[in-house]
């Protein structure tokens, strides 16, 4: 994965960050007052190189992977939802297809492992298949090293062939709340007691199996793991999370913001950032989702996510409202009087 | 203001409630996993009286007035910004102009008060001036009744006679961050120590005698006070504040809801639910304002706003960006297919 790292540019740059805030405080507002607006249109100049960069084109990618964990039988769901889901979000009857055509956002579906033969041909469905689905972590590794790397090679070269300057991910994948909670585990050195949580809607006793599959799952992992970012990724991750981390890594390379849905997306973002620490500033961070452990998440990488909706569907629906807020924040910013041009007095 | 209130219909319904919760557990997610986006949906029905209300047009008022208290000078902008920025707002230059065309809401900025003598005829700009200012609530009450009553009117007749099935509502006024601080010490009882905050930036000095003077002003009013929320709104309110509180009334009589912006619009609310606690259904709370008592507001209120982006900047900027929230809820909830017509599995 070395070579898509060093891609990255680092986007530290003080006179660009000046010329930015000159004009975020030409505004004609009171200064600071449009609150995180100005951070996400800071962000997003800077992320671009440019104090005029706009956004013309949003694009959102969901991945859709199967995860062999679902044979321990922890999911309300079964693995049959996916390729159902994810015909569902090409013919745009899924929230997120739904949401993104609302809101100019154009949509992709990525199958990187879902569970089936492969999909008929449909617009707005992408197959970049690794494999059907990923091995049960519960006995061992979900992934070898190469079809990890192929996952996310396949998220890294969408964004870089986009010509989109906005980018969403999102995420299908009946039982990928597990893998999600292993990664954190592993990664944050978290009991998976803290980590696990509903998902889709596993409560009662399927919670309770589905707490002790992942802990005695992380237990064997954590035994054998080498500590690098991308082992964790190998060994209880999934297609569609590491797509998503290739994504953001493609994001980086390509100077292009990338919004980062939820629990799961930010699992892929976690595993991004221990790889590449600088990935981070190319990333938003849509929504704090309802699922136990995200805010968990959230607090120990001192980010905080634009949106607090309850929502947990996943898909990309968060990123896709969060989209519509920096778009938001880049129209005020490049379609906002000044005070230079307006001749409006600036205070008494 | 009674025969306002009275057209008011409470929109308490089981039967409708319980077809709106169907609805929603149909559409192909995991029950509740849109989390507020549900909730959202819900109200938005339950205030049309049918769970097939769509939004199909969206409008956005901004009502402008002046006020006599900035003769105490106790805000860094003047009062000829209100007539500037109304310009601008109708120009097409303001936040709130440039996000609603964005987001394909209609923008209207109505002068209630705004203290000139008038503006030239402009698109977008209804002129609707009950006086060319409020009187200084230092010293007398801001408003007589008749004054009050015929801003609120403006408010209920221009939501009344809209065709829109969303509105939302936003103010601009020098100095009302002032009128809505004493709006909330007299009707919460709290001291304006805690109510008044910097507004569009007093700060230091500035502060601590904005402070003082809603003190003196909020202490004489509080003594000759009818404990009524129509005479404190004429006391220390504003034309702007009025209209605001006209316009929930008009949602509520027309079963369209009303999307509050911040601080300001916050006030309004507050006078207008407690003339009449039942056009709270009526009413989204848009966001979370960074001005410091809004949170406390909020928090007496029992009332969970849609976003927290640390924005303080009125106009409506926050309902404009809430309404595209709510825009999206309706979307997913008319436009996802169904558990019933999918034939998707709906759990193991």
């Amino acid at each position: 994965m070395k070579d898509f790292i060093s891609s990255i540019i680092a986007t530290h740059n003080q006179p660009l960050q000046t010329q930015i805030q000159a004009h975020l405080d030409d505004l004609i507002k009171p200064p600071g007052s449009l609150g995180r607006l100005e951070e996400i249109a800071m962000r997003y100049c800077h992320c671009r190189g440019s104090a005029k960069a706009a956004i013309k084109r949003m694009q959102l990618f969901t991945f859709a992977g199967d995860h062999g964990i679902t044979q321990e039988k922890i999911t309300p769901y079964p693995s049959e939802v996916t390729p159902q889901m994810v015909m569902g979000m090409a013919a745009g009857h899924a929230a997120v297809s739904v949401m993104c055509r609302a809101a100019g956002i154009d949509y992709t579906v990525v199958d990187v492992g879902v569970a089936n033969k492969g999909f008929p041909e449909m617009q707005g469905l992408l197959q970049r298949k690794v494999a059907a689905g990923t091995r049960n972590f519960a006995h061992g590794a979900a992934m070898t090293a190469e079809e990890c790397a192929r996952a996310v090679k396949i998220g890294f070269d969408l964004v870089s062939g986009s010509n989109a300057d906005l980018i969403g991910v999102g995420e299908m994948g009946i039982g990928n709340s597990a893998s999600a909670s292993a990664l954190y585990s592993l990664l944050l050195d978290c009991d998976p007691e803290i980590t696990v949580g509903p998902g889709t809607g596993s409560a009662g006793s399927l919670l309770e199996k589905k707490k002790r599959v992942i802990a005695d799952a992380v237990r064997m992992h954590r035994a054998a793991w080498d500590r690098s970012p991308a082992d964790a990724l190998c060994r209880v991750g999934g297609f569609e999370i590491a797509a998503m981390a290739g994504a953001m890594f493609g994001g980086g390379a390509k100077r292009v913001p990338v919004v980062v849905d939820g629990f799961i997306a930010g699992a892929a973002a976690l595993v991004a950032m221990r790889i590449e620490p600088r990935v981070r500033d190319y990333l938003y961070f849509a929504h704090a989702s309802a699922e136990t452990f995200h805010a968990g998440f959230l607090q120990a990488e001192g980010i905080r996510p634009l949106l607090a909706l309850d929502m947990r569907l996943g898909e990309g629906t968060g990123s896709a409202l969060a989209m519509q807020i920096i778009r938001q924040a880049m129209e005020c910013y490049h379609k906002m009087a000044t005070f230079s041009s307006a001749g409006i007095s600036k205070s008494i």
